[in-house]
């Protein structure tokens, strides 16, 4: 059957979540959850993202040409949702919802520290379309918790990836697989 | 800890596997398997994955500006696998496979019938990267199969998606939460 094209980006599904770490010109931070995210290439390792022109978190890449993404377990749902709703600018999104925050080691944004995974990256291209914009940045340092990796791997069963689907429905991507 | 930073990548995971279906001028189909995909856009729906300039995918996406996106389920995983291997260009990697296709409705590059969900896209806009190339598609029908939705998203029990983790490392996302 023919599906409205309006619902078409829902069937690449379910993807990653992802909370991005930015901050402003004057320091203060912000989270905002993205599922629209993929790694471009491996070697320099490139990630993108789309958000609105009108985010904090575009705003804030803009101004400091850096973000983190850290990828977010099922354990912190809840936690990542409130970050989702709507806050005045500069307010920081991760004490709205009972997150925690480190010093990254090579940019300014911080590193969830309930997320096993915290990729540090600077800006390298932005591409401007009408209503979206796609940012891609070089991930200039990898983080992985204890137990977050297995033979070069993410651990899916131990980290509990939460994936989108759609509106408020997930996957959980702990059900590992060979060929 | 940290992470090898050429390993990146492979923890923005697991990630939704599409086949991608395109024509070379002369009409000549390929498939090819990529999971650097993501939605960017949702009105008017736009798509992007990422390859390499050498890949027949890019080859065939700059003579005829049109694709397929063509999501995988568990069941053809091994038929998903094959379409992966090097073959020498012309070659028609779903015959390899043994996997059917029909024709789209708005593209010349065919709908995979043994994908539940297909996509069918027109050029958009390309990012030429060093040695990667990031390409935008519009979608201009989208199909679903019957059962492959409910409530208006992915119906993930009844799809199976296969979702790479790493290497020949997967994982089923059909393990659907609320918040």
């Amino acid at each position: 059957m023919l599906v409205d094209l309006e619902d078409a980006y829902r069937l690449i599904a379910p993807r990653p979540i992802v909370l991005i770490t930015t901050v402003d010109k004057d320091g203060r931070i912000n989270a905002a959850p993205i599922s629209w995210v993929t790694p471009v290439e491996s070697e320099p390792p490139i990630v993108i993202f789309s958000t609105s022109y009108e985010s904090d978190t575009y705003r804030n890449v803009s101004e400091t040409e850096e973000f983190v993404l850290n990828l977010v377990p099922e354990r912190i749902k809840k936690q990542m949702y409130t970050c989702g709703k709507s806050f005045p600018r500069g307010v920081n999104e991760l004490e709205k919802a009972g997150l925690n925050w480190e010093p990254s080691e090579k940019v300014k944004p911080p590193r969830i520290v309930e997320c096993p995974v915290n990729l540090e990256c600077k800006l390298d291209w932005i591409h401007q379309g009408p209503e979206y914009v796609v940012v891609a940045g070089r991930v200039v340092a990898a983080h992985a918790q204890k137990g977050a990796m297995k033979a070069g791997r993410l651990n899916v069963e131990q980290v509990k990836p939460l994936l989108h689907v759609s509106g408020k429905n997930f996957v959980i991507g702990d059900h590992e697989t060979g060929l």
